[in-house]
């Protein structure tokens, strides 16, 4: 009796609950600290000190009834504020708090964005690997999720790729870097090529072509890799970022929007998003989290921590002979199977190493590790690891 | 280019917007003291100390990967079971952790079973006076909302007409007591004979009839009078519960939904929910307040002060002459316009008063006033009241 639409999506969700359950069995038989679950995209790091002590600021010196209490749909005035102007000082934009919506996390804001752009049918573009939950979004919508096949040479969206899929129904193309689960930063030459078959794309169909720019992973970049900010590049662009990952504050669900002056329609998306916002039932980002968040501005995660984790597995990995794209941002490692895929996993999990297989990103032959674990996991787990790749004769583990 | 649904809600929303802006024209012109803005259904009245000091003993003592972590969509375990325990011990009911699942308010919570229930078509019947919202919520998950027009003598749903509305199309009923506009709370006997003409419906069409019980206002009840627990009621019940006006933090946006054991294809169901949770982004309840609210279980708000307004502006309104329903929950008071309700509304902003019109409620001919205010607005407000009353002859204002 439930909704058709869910009932498919309960059945096809069975692997994740699956790998979870298998966390617990190896858990419960060989101990917590003898599992090595590279699974989960959960920071293991602790907020730093800032977010603490900015709830106890809040808590203790503010309003309570301003604090826990209703205001626009957007969020407060002030942080919003506070956003534009470290965005500003940042990446030379010049936005002010009525380009900003606070959201619930990322992921809220991609909702409140995909219900504001999408009539049914409406064709939003992804490229493989994609982070899996884009087509459900995008089905809620009734929009069509069309999926850019990936170029494994480098996992870099290609501009050519990219023209052959845009169509008259195109409305939405999602951009995720740094990204997950390949761990690539866009470069500045790739967003200017993305732009041009962009603009290309809305002059040959007289339509507006939104750029979604997901930017959880906007923080997390490692060697001083330049991630470009793509308002610059392309007008319609709208920005969904989450502090979920950079103040490792993932359960608290609270990101913002960005919607730039230079959007077509400005004024009627912006109205609309917050319109939106409500309708969903976020009715805002949650208070005293916004009021933290925007005291946190210029604080930063661990990256560190995740820098010696990516150095260490990358190269562990690469000296056992498995193939890996060396991640520039994010905390994910992406590797190649060197068998067919679900054969790799269950080997994987006799040695007890839990990893997401590529398939769930719409990229079969590869598997994901999110390295966001403790030093001591990585470490643990690399002798698995050389056990792991001893079984695959054929490839080069010297 | 943006959606067309979008666009007609953004053009239904000039209304509210307007009155939110003559609220802000009237303060500049009178100072904000002489506008008596009883539009909004912000609590006025801090959250209980017990808020406080929770969040302040969570972020000093709990690990903060924990506190602001991922947990699974249906939230924190813990959480959960003090919930049930909780309910159990005050409702006589028996419920564990897998009948709870944290959500983003009541309006997240809506919206997650909403999406979890409802296949295109099929019918959500509300009673009017209703939340506004509800359309909006059924509409994205393109349900049809069916209106049972009120019985004006009381203001409570009554089974015949009930019975009239449900057809084989017939998924959810929504419910809402104590009730937003009116402050009515449905006794037992009413609920009892709604149960009656449910099961029947089901019998009938070979169809599950789900009640979605919306309980933002439970623990704002008055007198002592009984607001009873509907899983007792009727099997296929779903709770949407929100702190929001129970510890006045409607800003934090933290709930949760109840799925009995007993209601049709549960597992099912329970599954579906923890799945639309993250799949319209909000993932999970925001994790700091989901462990700040179970530690303020038996902590309430001040209700005493809303009892005051409540019998002081309902006195006060009713000796001008007013014809009002008395609240027996909630922080609304639901009036009758003494003339056709635009002209009322705007005779009502000459004297600095903002009402909200029964029309945004899918009830003409009335008003709602939130009374969720400063007792001092109550009382300035009171000489205001009696201008504006002093207008309608036809009303016995002695």
């Amino acid at each position: 009796m439930i909704s058709k639409k869910m009932i498919a999506l309960v059945e096809g969700s069975g692997a994740i609950r699956a790998m979870f359950e298998e966390g617990n069995r190896l858990a419960a038989l060989y101990g917590r600290e003898n599992v090595f679950d590279f699974s989960l995209g959960n920071p293991n790091f602790p907020a730093p000190e800032a977010v603490k002590q900015a709830i106890s600021d809040i808590i203790n010196n503010e309003d309570p009834v301003t604090v826990h209490g209703y205001m626009s749909n957007a969020g407060y005035a002030d942080v919003r504020e506070s956003i534009a102007a470290s965005l500003n000082s940042r990446f030379g934009t010049s936005f002010g708090l009525n380009n900003i919506i606070m959201s619930v996390g990322a992921a809220g804001g991609l909702n409140v964005v995909l219900k504001t752009l999408l009539n049914p049918g409406d064709e939003v573009i992804v490229f493989a690997p994609y982070f899996v939950e884009y087509g459900n979004y995008v089905g809620t919508f009734d929009g069509k999720l069309v999926v850019v096949p990936p170029d494994t040479s480098d996992f870099l969206p290609k501009p050519e790729a990219l023209e052959a899929a845009i169509s008259p129904r195109t409305k939405v193309i999602i951009l995720n870097s740094p990204n997950n689960p390949t761990g690539v930063v866009y470069s500045a030459e790739t967003i200017r090529r993305i732009a041009e078959v962009l603009e290309k794309g809305q002059q040959t169909h007289g339509t507006s072509i939104y750029i979604i720019s997901d930017e959880p992973y906007r923080e997390l970049a490692y060697d001083g890799v330049d991630v470009p900010y793509l308002t610059g590049f392309y007008e319609n662009t709208i920005v969904c970022y989450s502090w979920s990952k950079s103040l490792s504050l993932p359960g608290e669900r609270i990101g913002y929007i960005v919607i730039p002056d230079a959007a077509y329609e400005y004024q009627l998306l912006f109205d609309a998003a917050c319109i939106a916002t409500r309708m969903l039932g976020f009715v805002n980002a949650p208070s005293l989290m916004q009021r933290a968040a925007a005291k946190c501005l210029d604080a930063k995660t661990d990256i560190q921590s995740y820098d010696r984790n990516r150095k260490r597995l990358y190269g562990w990995l690469t000296d056992c002979g498995f193939e890996c794209v060396f991640p520039q941002g994010a905390f994910y490692l992406w590797m190649k199977s060197p068998v067919p895929e679900p054969e790799f996993i269950e080997a994987a999990k006799r040695h007890n190493i839990l990893l997401v297989p590529g398939g769930a990103f719409g990229c079969p032959g590869y598997v994901r590790l999110a390295y966001c674990v403790s030093p001591d996991t990585i470490e643990h787990s690399l002798p698995a690891f050389k056990k792991l790749a001893a079984e695959y004769p054929k490839i080069d583990h010297s």
